[in-house]
């Protein structure tokens, strides 16, 4: 039985693809609510109760996670009693912007200019180094546009300093970029890797709503580049499962973004895209199994569902759509599905996605790729 | 919540392929080691329990099944309860041969010739009508090959009898065949159809062990008239959901030789190879939502695992592999997995499959398709 930390849709899709492995799932989240609970045993407990993690490491075969705010300390606990993949390290650094993004300028990787903001001297001497406009953010915590502000002017960005708690922060230079993309990697335990094509992300409001991938137009040069940087990462932390990067594109350079020591939103086309899911090849890298083919099949878009159940059936009808349901209560700005549309071709993708642009709203989506 | 009788490796694809849709299932099944009880909630009991039936219909949205060996009796009961697909009328066919080649001869679909067969009388009429060699089968309850003969002589059809049961049989003309395909046809609620490409089936002791999708050099027509043979039986059943209909194929023409009214071992093969799986059409028929798209994406071959466990990363490292673990225990001659290769063209296919018999016993591959 494998254990997962945390039982959001992320770890759903994880047993979902576990189970033709011939493989069980145990999960711990601290709400009754979580939807993996739907697709497999469900330990209710927060994650440093020292009985709720008895309970969930009782029998397993090893421990993964499918959420990077995860208490270091719970995974440490669980590292010295259980195989724990990725490993906990992957964590640390994940979860602290400053340390994250100091991580890969060591590796020789680009990043916007960034600057540790611990109060208004800091903040001074950072606007100084990093230029307006800047992004002000919480170094933990934040996720889909919460915990950042974006400011113009030293006005707005004292502001911003107070709004966001004075201290912890990280101000970081305000790209011109022209698009975001990731890469999804997967590293095995026999040091094994293999990597997805880039996707195109967009956003609206801080959340990703839409991914192209194979990222449209990107050159053999520019993946090259991204797997460089993520071999770089993997070997670095001795890196065991997937493992996704965000960078932003500016020409044909990338700077790292942010990373996520997981399964990712960005990759779930896969599922449907990909010769094998990310969510697969997560678990035969941690399970020591060889790796799947990464190639793509066709051209993909996800589309992700945002607080919003949309007509299925009218959705079904959208040649080459596969709808995720979660099976989560509908909350505004809550993620509670998804769609995938595998099409052969970019032309074919378009027509679908203007389909599917009449059926979900805030879909950012203008008519071509 | 979808309920359905059985809860063999049928049922757990189902559930598996229903999570995405956002459906929980629930299952009836004798046993409490039946597999799909691993991902969904298994009621232990026998189909003909009325307590049984009333804890499996609690709070249903509808029924379906996995098994055609359920009694028609239990269906009929939860038929005036629920929404039932397919209909029982289905299962009454499927359950009876003669019944069932007499239902498709009666709407014009070509079969071996047969006779029914209740003693030593019939047996001489059966013998002079079909000639020999011939086929005595049970009329009821066989499969993978059980409760059936092969007669090359009249004393060896007059043993079979007695070891029959010498009542309750038919007899069937033995057709030199050059193969035996199958055609994975699905219904909605509304009438909709859809089929998947005609399947090439190879056998082994009477149980299947390889399919390749789609039949190599099978012709548009042959697709055609499969197809036209399937819509007359769902409409002559006002059938919903996937039915199964199995062939002999003669030059360019088809003898009916079996139905199964649910999804088919035959039909495994769509979860990667083709763009949406029979499970999800099955479901997408029974729940009165639009039908996927039965595309075949590339070229597939099904190896079953028969009472064998293979060695799980030696399967994974062959290229386009897909394992399908049942979680059951490996027993002789009991269907534990199966693997898909998905591959874009047959040559690939070719080496693949010739790594899969390395791997995988009594797998009938000559190294060619």
């Amino acid at each position: 039985m494998i254990g997962i930390l945390g039982g959001g849709q992320l770890g759903r899709m994880l047993a979902l693809a576990g189970y033709p492995l011939g493989l069980s799932f145990r999960f711990l989240d601290p709400s009754p609510e979580a939807c993996a609970g739907q697709v497999g045993e469900l330990v209710v407990g927060e994650f440093l109760d020292e009985g709720a993690l008895l309970r969930f490491a009782e029998g397993l075969a090893l421990v993964t996670y499918e959420f990077e705010n995860v208490p270091v300390e719970a995974a440490r606990r669980l590292e010295g009693r259980l195989p724990l993949y990725p490993p906990a390290k992957a964590l640390e650094v994940a979860q602290d912007r400053l340390r994250e993004k100091t991580f890969f300028q060591g590796l020789g990787v680009p990043t916007p200019p960034f600057h540790p903001v611990d109060g208004p001297e800091d903040l001074e001497e950072g606007l100084k180094r990093v230029g307006l406009p800047a992004l002000l953010k919480t170094r933990r915590g934040g996720y889909d546009g919460k915990g950042q502000a974006l400011v113009r002017t030293e006005e707005e960005a004292l502001e911003a300093l107070k709004a966001l708690g004075g201290r912890g922060l990280i101000l970081e230079g305000f790209v011109p970029f022209d698009r975001e993309v990731s890469l999804l990697a997967v590293r095995g335990r026999t040091g094994e890797v293999a990597f997805y094509p880039l996707v195109e992300n967009r956003h609206w409001g801080g959340i990703l709503r839409l991914s192209l991938a194979p990222a449209p137009g990107a050159s053999e040069a520019l993946q090259k580049k991204a797997e460089a940087y993520a071999l770089r990462a993997m070997e670095a932390l001795d890196y065991v499962g997937v493992l996704a990067l965000e960078f932003f594109q500016v020409g044909e350079e990338l700077l790292f973004n942010e990373m996520a020591p997981r399964v990712h939103n960005s990759g779930h086309w896969t599922i449907e895209g990909a010769e094998t899911s990310q969510f697969e090849n997560h678990l035969r890298a941690v399970l020591g199994l060889p790796l799947g083919s990464t190639a793509p099949r066709g051209q993909s878009a996800m589309v992700n569902l945002i607080g919003e159940k949309p007509p299925f059936a009218e959705v079904l009808k959208v040649e080459g759509a596969h709808l995720h349901w979660y099976g989560k209560a509908v909350r505004p700005g809550r993620k509670v599905g998804h769609i995938t549309l595998r099409r052969d071709g970019l032309k074919a993708l378009e027509e679908g996605l203007a389909r599917l642009s009449r059926l979900v709203s805030e879909l950012p989506w203008e008519g071509r790729v």
